[in-house]
């Protein structure tokens, strides 16, 4: 019991991304040892810095003791994690983190120390596990995810594109050395040694170590950069596609997620909430407009999407931000608007008028009935 | 008959591409040939490797072999291929077969084949014809035909593009000319030497084997680079703008096949599907939240677009997935629904509410008549 | 009156682009005399083939010639052309054609005609003067109106963006003066000089001729290359999402003018058409797929987009094509189907439904009025 | 009170982007300084210019003096400012300015002048201060802003793609190093140096200074540039979605603001506007359509969004543009039409039906009532 107290209140120390974000100081202390492992490895291969390096095995002996640390931890409180499970059910859940993606990172990591601790200098091959460490940066940087997504999602289409890029590379590269290979034959000497000249070109990059020379050949190397700029243009509309959809797809859980978490409706089924959500208009407000005025009798509940508004409270006005919402009164009782609303930034809002909601209650007196209950149990409840 | 059936089944075994796999094995061996020929040609061509590869004529021979048998099998077999009729109906099966892109292709591989069993050694410009053979793969990469089509759909513009390079070439290359003839006049000694630079230029490659060292050379030289970036935009603009527009046509196409793949609506005309397509309302639901739950009252059938669900049905809970649908019981005889359902996986529903379906219904009483009927017949049937 | 008519026969014969096609042979002729001018002063430019150019002027003259004979008539029959009052009412329509882009044009052609005819050698900056003659080629390449239209629309912003890449090109070049003139002060010995490193740097060309050696050059380097990605990603983002705009803002004409030409509704003013258009649902069906059986009572009256349907009448069947349109019959007189139809291709549709348009019937009796005026003045017609 | 109006009218008179033109020829004198002023920066490090260029002090002096000056006057006139309040509230109007980007710039451009005056030669680190002015010209280039805004939003996404890119430079450079620095012991000499080759190459930049030359390294170097396709393609996909939401929300934006700005409907509140707004359809007519007839009794109001339309009005015809407006008559007394108008260029119209303006009059009868007496007092205003 004891052991499995300790093992959670690890388990909720170690960091794990956006939902999970562990104790304080723990990211940073992970962060800044892989920063200072990599500066380090980096400048050990510096010549004229070997001398003065090689006497310091400190800093990657200290380093290699936090990712071993880190290791030992992470795979002793594994157990406590829910979501390993998913993937490789079979494995239990320390054999599911030890084959994931992060998993195998974190144990790479720790060969060079295992090296440096059998006596070995931590230079050549070494220095490479010693960079794979950046990897464990991608656990912090979130916005990497929607990257993943859209990669994940568009995976066949990529694939299609570099096999199409590699078909090119191999034909235009033969017809280059068959035409090119009797003027340079030190250069474009076989097919292998043209494909450099082909990949080169096709990717735009152009080093500009070997170059056709003969017309044929600059007619035939004209051609192959006209391709080459299909090749750049194909994976960059697709990545411009994946991204908008991507885009789109988590606009509409937003909504979803903005109506679902409303007290008024969260006790309310997928299909209630995705017909009120089709409901919702969305409305583009300048900065420093007034929605709504104290007073007026207009009706509709406005949930804000992106922005922000202040309500002119009498002591002091309020301000409401994304996935806030206000209104809610004037919905469900036509009363009057109790405060002026104006936006303070350009806001986007996602309004529920009166009439698309009313007729909603009358199609629908199952959840008229359970929307009343609600209310009247949130009035009893002087939320 | 005998002929007819053996080849009949011949053809079955041949693939070609998704929509007719072939015979196990047959792909696989297919492109494990293509890609042995390309490899042994690309060695042969290496200087040091050239004695080795010389006296070993035994993989050309046999994948020489492979190739001409593939050739002759499906000639004999195209007359059971019902899509080759569509492009040219005069030609027979047989001759659309052979002037059709694969048929060109699965031709010209089987050449070295013919000039080495009349004794010539496979090197030269036999070897455009070996790596020729890679183009064999583009049956079996699907992911291919959405770049064909975008490319197909966007052709005009991308011709156009083509030509406004070339336009800009000639004309920029011609003002670099004069400008910078007289300070190197070894390099830039034509104009159409000079269009080398500029087609080096333009495409964003640039070598550095041609580089204008005069002040007005350098301006121009600036604004050819400007242009480059332009031209580098424009085929990369119309590939994505096109890939969104192929991307949401499918998907328009996919619902409708979910639509018209329903039992209950499979004998409608196009017409009526169009109208209960557009009935659907797209829902976004997060991983691991509750669709519907037993015993409500809510109604509406869902479709799986994306994703995953979970019904909890008692012995072993069963899942659903992309084009499967449930919740057609609610749909037509409002009854309480039998099952919990919750999303695995973000999913992404089309949504058939009870509310539209009737509105449906009361306009088109011939519809409701024969879906009553069908409806009555599956129970009978009691599928 | 003869000279008028003459005239009007010449503006006839004359091409003008997609609207006006001219006499055939004309265009040819326009398109082969340009090719064969700039293929001639492209020529004339190699050393080893000029003292065989040199002696050949009868080329230069007979194009030019040419050039010159068009230009004339152009200029005559300009008072025959309504299109160019529009931008310079003032000039008359000869000068409006003088000033227009093609105008220009169609004069600067004649300048080396002119030079030769002056007893002066077709060399040096007359080759310029040759070359413009491919902007006549504009004309004939209709897509390049996209193109245009589009650069037209995002002028803006695509200034903004040449205008930010010259506020950093000169900012990142004399940062990169200040810290490698010292290593390099042959490469880069003034902020203008190291202005060439920046344009090369920012479009992503590298020439490779000008480099940074420097730790500080390669820091400030690596800033810049990283800011050209950026410099790139920003014309291309902008030409793409204008290219998505246009595409759509020329969907919704075509629409317009598929509805404003069914002999029906012809008479309408723009309102109503665009009440009609907006009732038009989109309609994707897959290849080889039944849209309307023979007898049914199903009634919608269907227009084609994009694609192929085929209809099985009795003794020949017939082919529809994009902007044809069938079922006219079911949606006025709700008679049965009389001939089943079925895609050829994936066909895109535009379904004008029944209860649509019965519900802006009864919004509408003028409009129901003017319409069964037109249909039995068509029954008359016996169209 | 004297000084206030004097800094009043100063502060009127700079001239401060879009919303604040300023006196005429003030914006003209600032931006034909910085040009001048970083003309003579550029000019003066030519080592050919220097003898001449040291002495003439002249100019920098002279620009240094604008400058200073405009710099003064700003800071004054910063408490006429309304805008600066609100991202530093507590540093006050003044102190507000001296933090701004505007104000950091308008003073460190300041600082040559200083050096000058206190005797220094104008050259070395002292020209970066000079071409920092042009920094001040992003005050007048308005379509900045669209770019600006584009990048303010995307930006985490940005940073991940930057980062995602320094984590591949840091892998792939270490690969290969290790795998070159063998054979190129001189160019290939440690890490960092390495990282040089990765960031010329991930960028498709390609000087050509260090080029891999073993088969491994080759081989990385082409799944490098690979990459390097992908991170060009990244940041180009997103801000081409992000110019596409952008363009979006503005055009949102817009049509709100058409239809707040109408006096019929200006006294509303930004949900009765937004109502409004949803009702409205988007028509596209290509040029010389007649859109109304004179006479008829179709009714709509219809905004221009886009394009030019013309009234023949008996005397002279009257041209209307983006933003105006036609057919309130119609709409509001369902009356004929009392003149015929025609679009001069492809318009994009929005149209607000009267079936849609009736059934939005009958759900809201305050609406109603608010707007009669709108319009019979702009009646008695006769306006």
């Amino acid at each position: 019991m004891l052991a499995g107290t300790l093992r959670q209140q690890i388990y909720a120390a170690l960091p794990e991304g956006e939902e999970h974000r562990g104790a304080p100081g723990v990211a940073a202390l992970i962060i800044c040892t892989v920063i200072l492992n990599t500066a380090t490895t980096l400048l050990q291969s510096v010549p004229e810095l070997q001398p003065f390096m090689a006497a310091h095995t400190t800093i990657p002996l200290l380093c290699g003791g936090i990712f071993v640390a880190e290791f030992f931890l992470r795979f002793w409180t594994a157990t406590e994690c829910d979501r390993l499970w998913q993937k490789f059910p079979l494995l239990g859940k320390r054999g599911s983190y030890l084959v994931s993606f992060h998993g195998v990172i974190d144990l790479l990591v720790c060969v060079p120390m295992l090296f440096m601790l059998a006596g070995f200098a931590p230079d050549g091959w070494l220095s490479l596990f010693a960079v794979i460490s950046l990897f464990k940066l991608s656990r912090y940087v979130t916005a990497l995810e929607l990257v993943g997504a859209v990669i994940q999602n568009e995976k066949h289409t990529l694939v299609a594109s570099v096999l199409t890029l590699g078909l090119l590379l191999v034909i235009l590269s033969t017809c280059l050395f068959l035409v090119e290979n009797a003027a340079q034959p030190e250069l474009f000497k076989s097919i292998p040694h043209t494909l450099w000249w082909g990949i080169v070109t096709l990717t735009t990059i152009g080093y500009g170590d070997m170059v056709p020379v003969t017309l044929a050949g600059r007619i035939l190397g004209g051609i192959t950069m006209l391709i080459g700029i299909g090749m750049l243009a194909m994976p960059t509309g697709i990545i411009a596609t994946g991204f908008a959809n991507e885009r789109k797809r988590r606009e509409l859980l937003q909504i979803w997620k903005i109506v679902s978490s409303l007290p008024l409706f969260n006790h309310l089924d997928a299909n209630w909430i995705s017909e009120i959500s089709g409901l919702l208009k969305t409305l583009m407000v300048p900065a420093h407009v007034v929605v709504i005025t104290k007073g007026e009798f207009s009706t509709a509940l406005f949930f804000i999407a992106d922005g922000e508004v202040e309500i002119d409270l009498s002591p002091t006005p309020r301000r409401l931000r994304s996935g806030d919402f206000f209104g809610e009164a004037g919905l469900l009782q036509n009363k009057p608007r109790s405060a002026t609303v104006t936006t303070v930034k350009p806001t986007r809002f996602l309004v529920l008028g009166l009439a698309e909601y009313q007729s909603l209650m009358s199609r629908a007196p199952d959840l008229r009935k359970k929307l009343e209950e609600t209310a009247s149990q949130r009035t009893l409840e002087s939320r």
